[in-house]
């Protein structure tokens, strides 16, 4: 595809819709600005444009489709699979001081914000208000933009779903321009392809968001943590269907190995409350009466020893709940902090089968000599996993990366998981997601691509392409 | 478009796929399958087949794309839109013989189903296990493959959200005879385009659904309705955001007026608790404990008292709930029955608009001189509201219920409201659809049906055509 080069004029344009201090080209470009989380890809655009309104994204989509000009939308830079990396240059739209929280509607129990408001502030204005947003993915300063565009999931996915569940309506730019208005305030909808569902979760491939309808929910009133300690990981993780099979639903269940938690330890300077076991389940309850929540907790923590649990860990005070949680929080900067690189499988396998995808990712740190710590969301399947390059060579660790990914895939693929639970595919995951697909699978996701953006000028080389 | 008419050799194709007794033409096609419980619009398929499994529909499909012969799926007919009907002849896949309930996974709290399951037998089944299937649209006789085309919505969506949100993987058959899965038992994807949630709702148009892992949960040990009177309907209805705003949250919110109970009570020959208020909010509240649901109710039944109910009768014997739900599930059944023909509006509103679209359609129905009975979901916006024919004839009926229909379709879209909360746009909506959404919307979904199926072969001119 041939894309026209920025010049001069194009500049020009960019400066007289978004004012002369939000356009910034060649050297003005922080660095940032030239990947996301995810390490080994990087590109420049050629114009960064700050913008503030649904006006001005859409006046800019118009004129990079007129001009044939790539464009991608950026929030935070968060993301850990290269989705905002401008991979043909062109322009990038960053959507962070669209930041706005617009209005809290009480009697329809919806928030409106913008694309650029940050998580952690959402929960907390909710939050003021004795409403709760239940998605809650472990990187609080992503953007609620980004977070649609990639489905995020979180830590309370095993009650309360994920992103998509609680976005009732969205304003969207297409890359021609127009903005159309998706759902709404209703809470049902039954008219016509659900376009909004289509958005969400396609990594600003079809579409830049300028503003969100979300759903809230009470704040639930008591909420405890359970900490339980096991001989082995194993023994942690297949509890996990039978605590689904006892019908007490927690908020979450995360699993983690002494090895994450020791790494924590020494990333934040702070003690966990116990790091005497080989692997601990983590699990929180809430509900609106301390009995609620006493019955369903004490029914999985009898479960629990009466199975092999070493024992049961209440974490009821905010002190525990905040030196139990923020480890959790800083696992992943730990293990990051622990080796020069590493990079990550985000992949989701049913609940009943993460007993066996993890002995797996074992059996591949012993046969490929290579460090691979996970932790993650037991509760809906969904992994992290990571592998670390420590002493490798580059040329070793891109070879071991490579053929322990695929091993990986292909393990997911024979337990009928998926590529991504909630990171998305964005640049680095596409040719796991082809294979595990096929082509024809292929060919309906090239086509919707195509039916939103035929010049293929929205950020191009991403998720089906 | 020139779709090839059916002749013998197709008939004999056709035999030879699915067994000479399951292909009917001509006079062996009962008259059932030539509309559905919309009145007004029918046409018969050239060949009634009925299948067995995903590969004679998947055989069936291929040969109708090569000879482009056009191919609408069957359920039950319960739909109320036309989306089932047959416009251009060709071939009907009758679905309701793919009834199999395929496995129950209590570990992964799934269950997998064929698409000609009746939501009754659904219910049935997952209560004998203990664990609910949330969605309970009204018609408990429409297969699940059906519900899932219309993202069907049902009395329990102000708790616990509608068909869509249960839909965890889908089996389907495009046009050209492709099977994809997609989704599976994992509790979250963000593995490319959510093409699962664009079939959901589709209405037979993007592909055939064979299978479907839907999601349960457990079931709530106690469920409690709460029966409340008001002195007129904007009294009642006007109660709604307030309850929301309390942070109760109840399963169900309905609305009812004296005169649709009174048809209901003449149509069943059975009394209703009470008939001497004019209007009336019904409501469940469930949960897993006596206290919990009782703290719910009461906080609901005392701030209706408070603000100008009658009184709050509490129904939680089975004989009063039997007594109540059996007449809220008669009122469309008893409203046909009170007039020789009618026709519904099934838009959804936000829920802090209901009070206003109601009030409009009673000065609609003094203006026009026209019955307008109404009942509906109170608590998620979706109102069911019938124009009755009564002794009009046909040419001020057709003239009447045109003109009634663009007064209430304008006021929705007024109150941010949508075309349909739950049953969907098939033949008989497409017109207000295309009103409200406009032309850039309308050519992004007819963009996404052509990315489907090219030669629009399955169920043409209907949702987006």
């Amino acid at each position: 595809m041939e894309y026209k080069k920025i010049d001069a004029k194009d500049i020009e344009f960019l400066k007289s819709v978004v004012g002369q201090d939000n356009v910034f080209v060649g050297e003005e470009i922080s660095e940032d600005y030239s990947h996301d989380e995810l390490g080994g890809i990087s590109n420049y655009p050629d114009a960064l444009i700050k913008v503030h309104s649904t006006e001005e994204v859409s006046n800019i989509m118009k004129y990079a489709y007129n001009h044939n000009i790539p464009i991608v939308g950026r929030g935070s830079g968060t993301g850990l699979v290269g989705a905002s990396v401008p991979l043909h240059g062109g322009i990038m739209v960053e959507l962070t001081e669209m930041n706005k929280i617009l209005e809290l509607d009480e009697e329809n129990l919806t928030l409106t914000v913008e694309p650029g408001v940050l998580l952690m502030e959402i929960g907390k204005y909710v939050e003021e208000h004795d409403l709760f947003y239940p998605p809650d993915p472990g990187e609080k300063s992503a953007t609620i933009g980004g977070n649609i565009s990639t489905n995020a999931g979180g830590m309370r996915a095993v009650k309360y779903g994920v992103t998509r569940d609680y976005v009732r309506g969205l304003e969207v730019v297409l890359p021609n321009g127009e903005v159309l208005e998706l759902g709404g305030k209703v809470v049902k909808n039954s008219s016509g392809y659900s376009v909004k569902d289509l958005i969400v979760g396609s990594e600003g491939t079809l579409g830049i968001i300028t503003k969100a309808i979300l759903k809230l929910l009470p704040l639930p009133k008591k909420s405890v943590s359970l900490l339980i300690p096991f001989p082995d990981l194993d023994n942690a993780i297949e509890m996990v269907p039978k605590i689904i099979k006892s019908k007490a639903i927690p908020t979450a269940i995360e699993f983690m190995e002494r090895e994450v938690i020791l790494a924590a330890e020494e990333f934040l300077g702070k003690k966990f409350p116990d790091n005497s076991s080989d692997a601990y389940l983590l699990l929180t309850f809430d509900g609106n009466s301390t009995e609620q929540v006493e019955a369903d907790y004490s029914v999985v923590a009898d479960l629990c020893l009466a199975e092999g649990a070493l024992d049961a860990f209440i974490v009821d005070t905010d002190e525990r709940k905040e030196s139990v949680w923020s480890a959790r929080g800083a696992f992943l900067e730990a293990v990051n902090a622990s080796t020069p690189e590493m990079d990550e499988c985000d992949v989701v396998v049913p609940r009943n089968k993460v007993a066996e995808f993890i002995k797996y990712t074992h059996q591949l740190s012993k046969e490929f000599n290579v460090r691979i710590p996970s932790f993650g969301h037991a509760g809906d399947g969904n992994l992290h996993v990571y592998i670390c390059k420590d002493n490798l060579n580059n040329e070793e660790w891109e070879k071991k990366l490579n053929e322990v990914f695929d091993c990986m895939y292909k393990k997911s693929v024979e337990l009928n998981g998926l590529v991504s639970g909630e990171h998305g595919i964005g640049y680095a995951k596409r040719l796991y997601m082809f294979d595990q697909y096929g082509a024809e699978y292929m060919q309906i996701m090239r086509g919707i691509k195509a039916a939103f953006d035929p010049k293929n000028i929205l950020n191009p080389g991403k998720v089906c392409q």
